[in-house]
């Protein structure tokens, strides 16, 4: 197979950096293109980059000329995907520029609350991909926006994706512990975490209550029907680098032991080995369960899979609902799994399925 | 009034220097009496404890001699009250043997889930105290055993109270983020907290759930019929020194808007001025209501009200319970309001009602 | 004694809310002024000012109105004294301005390499006061400006001072492992600190090496001749919120054993004593000495003598200069000491010499 | 090539899982025997071992048994090469039965002070590797024990090579910021590092002191003469998971500017690829000199090399010894290159030399 040319557009920041790692050396994608803002415009990436991640940045791509992102519509024939790392702010009037001509995948959320725009995550709702279409012929656009979900909403869709299609879900309650990553960099200063947590994450429990109704929903009538169900959340930020851990009780509409989780994780994971597991970006395993009482733990194991497995520990009945009702911890990479990489994992899924 | 002559029991560990620190300079205790291990037999305080506070070691208190804990029965008639933060496992076999004697204030578990034992929290339950007459005549003791609850049932208590007291509650669900201090000296190996949480506390979520139910009970007939409400905890371990933070969703009986709640928090605290407000230990606000959305923090709110405030914060109407539901977080300082301090408070109400 | 009438320059940022913690309830100061960016004018200091410490703000600082610190000099004639904790950028500019009416105070470095102007901390040179009559006469000015040194060079000069007056000093070395708050706010990501810590703080090293010469020099004809011997240093920043810690190596002229260190500092507590122990702001012990091996610790330390005393500990021949040789380490809060309250102390001590 | 068969002494431990990481999927070695305490035996690894890493456990290891290291000897003939994480109080007593039969390789520091040992570093003192041969001949030994360098040490004689070579060494001043992995599982409490660190490191500045100046000796007449210049050290804890810092003084012989000592490392790097860079655990660049202000980072820089680089930045003239004197910090991965996978490059040089 021809790799896909791929622009990764707001390159230089800690999103876009996470697309290049995610990207580089990847069968099916050759990185092409980098774009940022105008202040880089000229320089080479190792010019234009702090580089935050501990594997050294590839020289191929250290020594690749960055354009100016406002300039890159110009240049959009060269490309055949766009991955975006742009600010949520400016997402939703810059991605559509490039959507109509070539598909984009983006980490923004400027998109993903439009009727007509998928949040896809594979795993979870791969039928919601026809909605592209939908979008396409609505919008006149040849190519399409996709986003993924909020780095804090992919650990809870996939955590609760094998409870809802076996046992049904009335209410969801979650309380995040969320890594300094997922703020980007320079993020929260030390002064404020360390001997310190900050109950607070500006927008993030919104989102993640629209999204995970959004992705868990169902696609009929070329449209998303949103999940029945209320979440409530409250999100906070804690002294630790990479790797949300969400804190997780659950309501079910029909009796759901522990077991009966454990099961249904079993024969999910089997599912999606089969309907994913050709992928490059797919994790063995989607959900990995720790049976041992005090895992996961973020340093320990958000890498598993590559950052790519959603870790469930703690499972239990819980004392509210009781057989209605379970409680469980949920560990998901926030810059992988929760970003760039899981939004490669789409775009494979995407090619696979002949969307582009 | 002359001052009561109090022992600390297992008074070089960090919760007995919690009570030191609680206790040094009090105007209605005088510490005449220290105990611990059969190592720290006959050395000065001094030489006995590795001293963790930054406050320095009082000199007098370094100069005194520690006792043997086997051997402090024969001291008892020296001592008004004893002070135990004996360790949880030893705690049900000796306290009893001092509590036959004299008062005995405890931040152990051994004693908490007996019926005629009160948890007694001023401000939530001193209705419950009479239960001591009961104990004593059950157990044909002088003196008495009254513990304080867990260090992280104690925020949960204290915020719910107002909330209980005027629109009821139905069910709450819990996730609390401990700071290291709750573990003891030396408790978590750095290894496990830097870049890291640990989503376990032995023992501890049951204690909760136990202890929410039993403080806020109703005193009758001589016995605590407990709350009527279930409670469902999920307990995790985050780096930071002191404060233990909560992340609560509660169902109430009646509709309860944020608005609701502060008015009721306002009618607390106001109730517990009136009450306690003499207590030394007292806080001039039994619950600080902080109104900043990233509030409260460990580091710049757990001192507020000398420990002893409950600082509750981002009280939210809750979107699955709709009016009916509440969520907000609560820190409360655990080694001071939940441990050796909030038992002093204990002891002062109980002086004032005459039992001791 | 009236109380002398105290204006606060940049009295919202961080170093600013040390000078009212430092100035708050103090015996010989009133805090009548507070002055800002022209942002924060007109508002209340609780609008302006996020507040970082953990004792609250003072509600009648709270109250107050804050100023434009670009207007301050109109009122300049309300004010005894300014403490100014303004950026170093613009403190050479601004700080002249209100020198020539009245006293400053400075933390900021832009005067402190002026020939006529000491950097003065009272146990370390306060022969060098007279150069404020070199100030004034060679300026014009009917006030003065007197900053304090680094944050960092405090800790190094005041454990230095017992060795240079008894053995002298051939040449030093030191590391810092600095403190988060000695960046200011927002100072250094969290990202940069978990886990991690830089080994570089810009300009840090050179105003060190600078100062340490120039503090501990001889005043003499109307001028200061700097100490004569070389420092070299390396600083870094790590995980710790208050408290600088300085592995220090030193040549002494004389041999000076460790128990030759330990009687001069006894030597020189007591002189200090003699000398400024009548100044509010003094603590009991200039230099508290720790035998404890692994002692000190910033964050049981740092606050020794109400934050003012440097903690000398660690102290060993040294392996290099032998007999001459000499290391140990020294901890100074950044804040208080090396700051805000280190410069009140100077403050009180001109005032009882008569400088105003 | 066979194989060689290489069983782990202490093989549940901290050390002795990163010798299994080292050594795992090796091209010349195969982990056929596992040995830890009475306690462990019988048991699978995986029952045995708490995994401290993140890369999961190798299911084959995971499934081996563990044998009693008190009765490893009587397996000592199937073994090819023994590694020996074992504790240092028992290493020395202990190694040498095994030394006496097979190749025994340590990172314990029993036999490190021996003279007939060497402490060997094939980049720093591969001439060193002879005196095996006496220590075989001296003790009547088939076998030997070659032990590796403390982790603090390992950084510091690396980055002093290409100095002593060219320009000779006269005095050396060392601070180090040690991680917290250095001290093993369970090591410092989090209670004394989260905003804290600790200025003491028992027995490590005696450590470090003599096996500088041992393993840049010369090798000559059967025997290692130390290199002739003093160090002295101090060495702190601080909260990072891997990798030491070390901040350096160094007095050097002839005049050494910073662009000398850039040369003379790349010289240094290019006589290592030459004469080990066939060796499977040598890094492509034995230092890698980083020239941003603000590098080394341990969280960022550790893992150059697979962490088998020692990474050197802020290289200064040191404004003591002026043009006699460099200053420069380094990192140095302590678990990776300071320990168990610096041990096998060690042992893959002696078998290529012919040593077993």
């Amino acid at each position: 197979m021809q790799k896909r040319k791929a622009a990764v557009l707001a390159a230089t920041g800690a999103a876009g950096q996470q697309f290049i790692e995610a990207l580089y050396g990847h069968p099916w994608f050759e990185i092409t293109g980098l774009y940022a803002s105008t202040r880089s415009e000229g320089k080479t990436y190792a010019e234009a980059a702090k580089w935050f991640s501990s594997n050294p940045m590839p020289p191929e791509i250290a020594r690749m000329k960055v354009g100016d992102v406002e300039k890159a519509l110009n240049d959009v024939d060269q490309y055949d995907v766009f991955f975006s790392a742009l600010p949520s702010e400016v997402s939703k009037e810059m991605e559509g520029k490039f959507g109509a001509h070539k598909p984009l995948i983006s980490t923004a959320s400027g998109f993903r609350y439009e009727n007509d725009v998928p949040i896809l995550v594979p795993e979870v709702n791969a039928e919601h991909a026809p909605l592209i279409r939908v979008q396409q012929q609505a919008r006149g656009w040849k190519g399409f926006v996709v986003p993924g979900p909020n780095c804090t909403t992919m650990g809870l869709i996939i955590s609760l994706k094998p409870i809802y299609d076996h046992f049904g879900i009335r209410r969801v309650f979650m309380t995040s512990m969320q890594a300094l990553s997922g703020a980007g960099y320079p993020g929260n200063p030390a002064l404020d975490i360390v001997d310190n947590m900050i109950p607070f994450i500006a927008k993030e429990e919104g989102k993640v209550q629209l999204e995970t109704v959004k992705t868990l929903g169902k696609f009929g009538d070329n449209a998303v029907a949103n999940a029945g169900f209320p979440v409530s959340c409250t999100c906070t930020r804690v002294a630790v680098i990479d790797g949300h851990m969400l804190s997780i009780f659950v309501e079910t509409d029909k009796p759901c032991s522990p077991d009966d989780y454990r099961a249904a994780i079993r024969e999910y994971n089997e599912a999606c080995r089969k309907a994913f597991g050709d992928l490059p970006s797919a994790p063995a395993e989607t959900i990995i369960v720790k049976e041992e009482e005090n895992r996961p733990q973020p340093r320990l194991d958000r890498d598993l899979g590559g950052g790519m497995s959603t870790v469930v520990g703690r499972i239990r009945q819980d004392e509210v609902f009781g057989a209605h009702g379970l409680k469980y911890v949920a560990l998901s990479h926030n810059t992988k799994r929760g970003a760039a990489k899981g939004e490669v994992l789409a775009a494979e899924y995407l090619i696979r399925e002949g969307y582009f």
